[in-house]
C-alpha cells in the first residue's frame, strides 16, 4: 500500500513554512506552524466512533492518523497576527494499492467534515482532491528527502472556473 | 511530443507571484514578475548560433523558446528592493516522447549556461532537473487550467545533502 509507506515517512514533528497566494488581489500570506503527525491504532476509540457515525462503518481503514498544528499568520485581524491552531483525524480507506479516500474530521479549505480522494502519481506524489460545499481543494504532497516534504494546494470554486488561492508549504522535520 | 503541447500551452504573457523559502533561516521572499514566453522558429539565428557552439550541433530541437522576466523582490539590498530582470533561450532536445534535455543560455539556480533533464509524470507535470557547478535545481511545472500554471523549485547542494531554498510560483495568464 503506497499510502501506508507514505504516512509512515510522514510521522513526526515538522516545522512548516507556508506561503498563500491570493490570485485576484496579488496578496501574499506567510505562516509558520508546528505540525505533529501521529499514526493511530485502528482500535483508537476516536476512529471507531468516527467510522460508526459515517457511511463507511464496515470499511477497513489503513494507518488512521491525527494532524495537530499551531501557527501564526502575518495576515492581521485587528492588531494581532491571526493565530491558527487545531487538529484533525484522517482515516484512509484504500480502493486499490495507490488510490482511495480519506475521511477527515476537519477539512482543509472549509472547517467541516470532509471526504478526500487520493492517488499517487508515477513519481510518488500524493494528490488529494476534496469537494466542499463552496470549493474544491487540490493538494499535492511530495518528499524531497526523508526530512523535507513539500505541499502545494489550489482552492477553486465548486464549478472549477475561479481559483481563489494557491499555497505552498515547505515542511522540515524537527530532529531533537 | 508532450513537450511540444506543454510549451504551446505556456506561450504568452504571465504575471508570476513567487514565494521563496530559505529553510535554514526560515525566511520568506516574495517576488511579483511579468513573464513572457515565446516559441521561436528553429531557424532563428540565436538558436542556430547557440547550437553551433554546443555539443548538440547535429540534434534537432523541438519548440525552442525564449523566456523574458521583469520583477521586484521584497528582499532588500541597501535601501532599494532588488530588481530582477533578464531573459533566457531554452532549446528542448527530446530523447523520447516524454523525456529529453533542455539547453539553457541562462540557468535558474546559477546564472550560467546549463543543461536540464526533463520528463513528464503520469499527471502531466513537467519535471526539470539541472546540475550546476555548486547546486542541483529541481523544478516542477503544472497547469491548474489553461490560464494558471504552478511552478515549484528546490535548490540542493551538489551532494544532495543540504537544501538551500524551495520556491513556489503561481503564474496567471494576462488576458488583454
Amino acid at each position: 500500500m503506497e499510502i501506508e509507506s507514505f504516512l509512515k515517512k510522514s510521522e513526526g514533528n515538522w516545522i512548516s513554512m507556508r506561503s498563500g497566494h491570493s490570485l485576484a488581489f496579488k496578496q501574499f500570506e506567510e505562516v509558520i506552524s508546528n505540525l505533529n503527525i501521529k499514526i493511530l491504532n485502528a482500535n483508537d476509540y476516536r476512529i471507531i466512533n468516527f467510522l460508526d457515525k459515517s457511511n463507511f462503518k464496515k470499511k477497513k481503514p489503513i494507518c488512521p492518523f491525527e494532524i495537530k498544528w499551531e501557527g501564526n499568520s502575518n495576515w492581521q485581524e485587528g492588531n494581532a497576527a491571526k493565530e491558527l491552531s487545531g487538529s484533525s483525524l484522517l482515516i484512509p480507506i484504500p480502493h486499490s494499492s495507490n488510490k482511495g479516500i480519506i475521511l477527515r474530521s476537519l477539512g482543509y479549505a472549509e472547517k467541516i467534515e470532509a471526504i478526500s480522494n487520493f492517488n499517487f502519481t508515477s513519481d510518488g506524489t500524493m494528490i488529494l482532491s476534496t469537494e466542499y460545499s463552496q470549493t474544491i481543494a487540490e493538494e499535492r504532497i511530495w518528499f524531497i528527502n526523508k526530512n523535507v516534504r513539500c505541499r502545494s494546494s489550489v482552492i477553486k470554486s465548486i464549478d472549477s472556473k475561479g481559483i481563489f488561492q494557491t499555497s505552498f508549504a515547505s515542511e522540515i522535520r524537527c530532529i531533537s
